[in-house]
């Protein structure tokens, strides 16, 4: 195991957050907020803490990394930033469980808060938690498209060819993919934060919610979330650039290249924005018929609210579990649909239920002539043959998740629908919940520090698609 | 295709119900209650029809049946029988999904009802749904014993050598089996009812409480369930019963046959008394603690609605949801649990979570060891290959379908809750939900006709273990 080497980069991960709290620190400083003293201390003592460590571990580069350090790079990535994330919230008097929460929810592009007035608060530490999320976007987009499918995560081995490499190590080439598609998440969000501004947001505004949105992350400076801007144009602006935030980055490079159709011939894609139409007209005629509201505002509301919680983004413009039991439900199971793999999405994934249609009409047609070859196919190649056992077996995992977190929950006293969608929202990394508590209208702060923690740790799992720290937690993993 | 033979058996089955209809009927005539008139018309109707269908039939008669055949034996089976169980709930006021509701959740052994006030009832009728349990018991046995590994369904295969066939075809041999596990089905149910009585329980309520308990099936002839008779040694008694109905019956033939270990040597029936005994007694602690109960009491109480649930039998003692939040999510989640392969519960199965356990701790293994080969096995045995797809794909069905149930029913104005936990115990074939409407103490009358029928199919596609009924909707069964 190339322990030193994990180290070395944790340590330049934490270094490099510690950068990133100048941003804030400069925000607060300039529009007079004493508040950036507690930037310089955090950012002090993250870049001491990794700086340190750098040092220490400067002979543990490495050219290639094994499965192993892999496995437990990731993990103790996810596990170890949000302890340091969390420092500069402990100004607002929140406790250090509290702060983990926040921390968590922003780095793993979750989106739930426990902060309460949001408006009021100075630009620092709203900036801070757009950064969160936008770094935890940026994170998520390195193991997307290079750590899972050479992890063979969940069926992510799929993506193997697509985005990265076939071989048992990862090669250093990968590092020009990741820059490339760091300047797409970048011109993205920049594009995002530049029509925001021009549709009315102010200019501190339309950069937070770019980084927001672009990371399918879902922190907004105000606690009516997009609802406090009532604008139908920011609305579907927002819906835009949250599905450009769920497709899968490699079809922009393979755009950039000169393949122009990528991104239209991409079964992912195609299956992704078809829900979302299908879904969001549904629902639109259903509103328009039920709650008195126009059909051209019930579409806006819909395909907001439904591609928000789809991609896994979580903003929203109005209380949708208002609309009626149907709503409810309807939101519920979205929660879980999540957008393409290779996003900064989470929750299932589309390309899960692709592989799942498959594998189930496959099983049922073996049911009845059990020595027949059934042929399965993802976007036009034969299935491998690991991925249907590899989808199965995450999808089990992840509802098994689910449940024991919601069990765990309602023994700390939140009732099952507080309980149930808490756990959902967590693991599939949406944000809002369900009911008074948790629901789009509510918030976590109530909730014991006991359940914050285990949300948080919730989260992580989700994010890392749960097998990723399921190994770490294996005793053959240290052993064999 | 083997038509004529499937309705020359579904005929035998009709006829068969019709001949058990005689029973309520001698009992109304016996106390003097006019019904006695709808049971001898229902039973007329029933042996008109099945009669007819019988002689039509006549010369379908067939030595071995096709995997096709199977199918749709068994799927039509369940399909069609509760249409006419129906008719004698007809004379009670109920509409006609009313009384196919009751009937199916009587013969899928779920238990829930819409009838209130059955302390008023005639004998008949109580009787009827006991006798609609019973049969329903011995079904499934039939299915689970025979059929089921036969067809393969979500990991039974792993019993075909235990139990039944290994060839292509359901051989003669199999009646034989099948007498054997009928008289212990009904030396069971006789000493449970001799016992009931014996510990002060009326004759009629012992035969019919005796009949719901076998079957894991949990209709009652009081509101108050076991509630009314408030006896803790009747509690106990039943708590003994239902789990020898959640056991494999296999275990009983050979135990009968000399091999007196088989019932403590099973694995499925180790762990399955191993998590009742952990769960009620963790939860009689926890009941003592914080609701006012002696324990011992506390442990009657949690042995006895623990393993209620467990396996799927449905009574209750008390409205366990009032004990705290806690208890609301163990329940629910305890209904997910289910009894023994080859029994007459329902829900996942205790052999499912025990190739879950093998299959995703080999998963994880080779995530960092993809060229290692890690053996799983099942009570001793190596898991064949095709078990784990199978029971995954099981899984993943099961939860989908719950998903897809639980939206129907918000669509139909149900608040998230009721909708949820009607969907789960539905298919779970456990009989209560929880929430004010259709929890321990509720009822099902209150839900629109539309519920009452999609909750019926959804307990039908539970007790078929969901591909069963798949298969038979899969074009290709008809034209391949």
């Amino acid at each position: 195991m190339q322990v030193k080497f994990v180290f070395h980069i944790l340590s330049m991960v934490i270094f490099g957050t510690a950068i990133t709290a100048i941003l804030p620190l400069l925000a607060d400083a300039i529009s007079g907020q004493h508040e950036w003293v507690v930037f310089a201390v955090s950012a002090a003592a993250m870049g001491f803490f990794g700086g340190a460590c750098l040092l220490a571990t400067h002979d543990g580069r490495s050219k290639g990394i094994s499965l192993r350090t892999a496995f437990l790079l990731t993990g103790l990535s996810w596990l170890v930033l949000p302890l340091f994330a969390a420092l500069p919230f402990l100004d607002l008097g929140l406790s250090y469980a509290d702060a983990i929460f926040e921390a968590t929810s922003g780095i793993t592009t979750t989106g739930s808060t426990v902060i309460k007035g949001l408006d009021e608060l100075p630009p620092g530490i709203l900036l801070w938690r757009s950064i969160l999320q936008w770094i935890g976007g940026i994170g998520i987009l390195v193991m997307a498209v290079v750590l899972l499918p050479f992890m063979r995560i969940g069926g992510a081995q799929l993506f193997r060819t697509e985005s990265s490499d076939t071989s048992e190590k990862v090669e250093p080439r990968w590092s020009i993919l990741m820059s490339n598609i760091l300047l797409v998440y970048l011109f993205l969000t920049v594009l995002c934060g530049i029509i925001f501004w021009l549709l009315g947001m102010t200019a501190f505004d339309a950069i937070c919610h770019a980084m927001a949105t672009i990371s399918t992350g879902g922190y907004s400076t105000h606690d009516a979330s997009f609802g406090f801007f009532d604008s139908n144009a920011l609305q579907w602006t927002a819906t835009i650039f949250m599905l450009s935030g769920a497709v899968p980055f490699y079809v922009y490079i393979k755009a950039a290249r000169g393949n122009t159709k990528a991104l239209i011939s991409d079964s992912q894609v195609r299956v992704l924005v078809l829900l979302l139409v299908v879904v969001s007209v549904a629902m639109a005629v259903w509103l328009s018929r039920h709650n008195h509201v126009s059909f051209g505002d019930a579409l806006t509301l819909t395909f907001f609210n439904v591609t928000s919680v789809v991609t896994t983004t979580g903003f929203a413009s109005v209380d949708y579990t208002l609309w009626g039991t149907g709503a409810v439900g309807a939101f519920l199971i979205l929660t879980f649909v999540g957008g393409c793999s290779g996003s900064t999405s989470g929750a299932i994934k589309i390309y899960r239920f692709q592989v799942l249609a498959q594998v189930i009409s496959a099983h049922i047609k073996r049911l009845t002539s059990p020595h027949r070859v059934v042929p399965t196919h993802f976007n036009g190649r034969p299935l491998p043959d690991d991925v249907a056992i590899s989808v199965l077996a995450f999808l089990t995992m992840f509802v098994a998740t689910i449940a024991l977190c919601t069990v765990a929950l309602t023994f700390m006293d939140l009732d099952l629908i507080t309980a149930y969608s808490a756990s959902v929202t967590a693991i599939t990394n949406v944000g809002p919940g369900l009911g008074p508590v948790v629901g789009p209208a509510g918030n976590f702060s109530s909730l014991p520090d006991g359940a914050k923690l285990l949300l948080a740790f919730a989260m992580i799992l989700g994010r890392l698609e749960i097998f990723t720290i399921l190994v770490i937690f294996d005793r053959g993993f240290w052993t064999d």
